[in-house]
Parts: structure tokens; sequence; C-alpha cells
């Protein structure tokens, strides 16, 4: 049987992708992205099909990577992870810079920024793999270290959006390890569950000011699961 | 001008990529893994043209990907980073397990594998884009952490090779980069540099028995640049 939590061995970053222009565009958390040649500097993007983002990459043929470091504020996972841009802008209000190519680039809590040209989409199933090779690539910040999709996990203990080319259903997973009896919350936002053999407090013992601290959800939007 | 220092704010693991069967079979070191789909469960990698492993996975079919720890053994990324399966077989002495299609899975200083069965290969131009659903995967070690790219660059002082889509040619980083007058020797077998402006000891101060700290070559490898 597939031992699910091996995939959490993988290594990845976490990124803004954006596309788009000055008029119209949209951005989601990626963690997959990697360079697939240097002559010339290609690199890969997966991205949902689902996804918004999708939609105008494929429309404008361009992309942009903002890498995102490690004390990058929750409320961008929110809106760039959990949130979907056909609701409302979610580049209003944020750092944008236009590049080259004209694609919006979020600068807010990034570290560098890489901007791509589409050369190949390939169709993968659910998700788009875009080919970009690689326009324009800037360090903004010398400070900070890139956020790693583990710390991200372990330490500010978010979840991958069901979009999420590495998203993995809690109910797979939970079949896969030893299981303990207990009584667990989920965040019906995000998916991020309040478990609570692992937290010092009941979950109704919290105050009706706490929130999901992955999405930012209210307390009201758990389900005892 | 693009920053090409940015290219390493990505974040990558590093992995022993197999492929072959019992008898002939041959594995690299790679940083370009990522899932790109959780349904069903899909793997990119990407590998160059050159690689010797190439051939194996295009005539097989198949690939084992072992996620390797931050201690890794410098020997590991000597034999499958620096050195061709063309000349010997690398995968003779080592803790080899044959998975489910067949495919070798290197084991030594692994923390997990997976094991994937190609259905889509992209020609990405110097490089293959291989797309493979995953047949299998487990945890070998709970304790040890995975290796990043960063940290086997940081502290580890390891250099791409050539084949590596994530291989920067040092002259070009270093157009991009305040560069200061010093004296160094760069090893003929990995590339790396030994830079005496940020090291202790001249070069020429070195032992006989000096070693390339990265591929392990002597010190006759190095030249002077």
């Amino acid at each position: 049987m597939i031992n699910l939590e091996s995939l959490f061995k993988i290594t990845y970053g976490l990124y803004i992708v954006c596309s788009g222009d000055k008029n119209r565009s949209n951005g989601f958390i990626s963690n997959t992205i990697f360079q697939v040649s240097s002559e010339p500097i290609q690199f890969a993007a997966c991205c949902s099909k689902n996804n918004y983002t999708s939609e105008f990459i494929k429309k404008q043929g361009v992309f942009s990577i903002s890498v995102l470091h490690k004390e990058t504020d929750a409320e961008i996972y929110t809106k760039f992870g959990y949130k979907s841009g056909r609701d409302f802008n979610k580049l209003e209000g944020m750092n944008v810079k236009y590049g080259k190519t004209g694609v919006p680039i979020v600068l807010n809590d990034s570290i560098a920024y890489l901007e791509c040209k589409v050369v190949q989409t390939h169709d993968v199933g659910t998700h788009w793999l875009f080919i970009g090779e690689l326009i324009d690539a800037q360090i903004i910040d010398e400070t900070n270290e890139p956020i790693t999709y583990s710390y991200y996990r372990e330490i500010k203990k978010g979840l991958a959006p069901k979009n999420a080319p590495t998203y993995i259903d809690k109910t797979k997973l939970e079949a896969n390890t030893e299981t303990t009896k207990s009584v667990k919350y989920e965040c019906t936002v995000c998916g991020y569950i309040y478990d609570e053999n692992k937290e010092e407090d009941s979950f109704l013992d919290l105050p009706d000011s706490w929130e999901c601290p992955v999405c930012g959800a209210d307390k009201e939007s758990f389900i005892e699961i």
C-alpha cells in the first residue's frame, strides 16, 4: 500500500504565480515550480485547470513567480491560496510591479521574482504544465530566506488547498496512518483540522474571537468531524 | 539584466532518480521533481537528454525517486552526480531494492522512495520532462530530514553538474555579481571553485592529500582560473 506520508518528503518552495495585465489579472499560491533547462533558462509551473489564473496564463502567455519568505503574512496565504479571484480582485491593495511583458508581479513578502513567457503547455489531467522561458529575474530582499512547503506545513500548520497538485485527501491519509480516537474540528473554508489531541484547549473552550490559523475563518466556520 | 542569483531562491530537494531493470540500470542526482496532480497522483521529473539514465527511462518507461537526507555521504553525490554510468555500474555495491515495476531503487541515505510509471514524455529542449503515475511510495527512515538544494549549496558547498536543469555557468554568474580580485582554482571534474578569498589557506598550502570537497577529485585535478 502506498504510504502517502512519503509524498511530504518531496521538497518545495512557496510562490505567488500571477498572470494577466494592468486591467485584469489573478494570482495563486503555488509550490510546484522548477527549472527545466539552462540553455535557454526555462521554468515549469503546474496549475489546476480549475484555477482562475490558468485562464490568464493561457490567454496572455506569460506568468510571474514571486518567491515568498518564511515570515510571509498569513493574509497572503488566505487571499492567494484559499480564495478565488473570480469573486474579487486579489491584486487590489497589493504592492504590484508590472514586468517586461506587462505581467503583474506581487512584491509583498517576496524575496525574488521571475517573469516567464509560455513556450509550451501540456495537459497532465487535472492540471496544466506550463513551460516558460525566463524573461527577467530579480532579487528584492537579500535578508529573508525562502519558505519551504515543509516549514509551512510543520511550523505554520498550513495545508494545501484542493486545487494544489500536492493536495492529499485527509481521509486517505488517515487510512494510511495510525489513528487515535479524538475530537477533531475541520475548517470548512480551508480544510484545516483542529485536533484536540494535539492542542492544549478543547475546541469549545476557545474564545469566540478565535480564528483559523491557516485561513483566518471564524470559529463558526468549523464543523465537528 | 537578469540577476541569475535569483534562480537560487527556488527551493528544491535532492534525489537519486533511477531506471532500468535487474540486468542494466543507471541513476543520477536530480533536484527537479514535483507532483503535478493528485487524482491520479503523478510526478514530473526533468532529465538531461545527455544523461545516460534518460535512455533507460525512455526504454523501460519507469523511474524511481530516492529522497536523500541532509547527512548523505559525499560519495553518493560524486558517484551519481559527477560520473557517468556509461563508464561503470553505479548500482554495484549499493543497497538496491527492486520495485513493483522491476525498477531499481537506491536505499542508501534515502528517507523515502517513490516509484513511477511514465505516462507522458515532453521535449523541453536540452532536457526531457517525464510525467509518471505513482505506483508505490514508502518511507524508509523517519528520523532524518530531506536535504534541500540550498543546504547542499550553502552548507555542503555543492554545485550542480553541467547536465542539471539548474546548472548556471559561473562566468555568467560572476558577470552578474560584484567580483573581487582573488586567486581561484577550479576542479576540472565537478567545477567546484576553491576561492582563496573565502578560505583560510592558500591553495598551494593545502596538503597533497587534500581532495575536492564536492567530488573527491585530487588536488592535481584543479587548475588556476
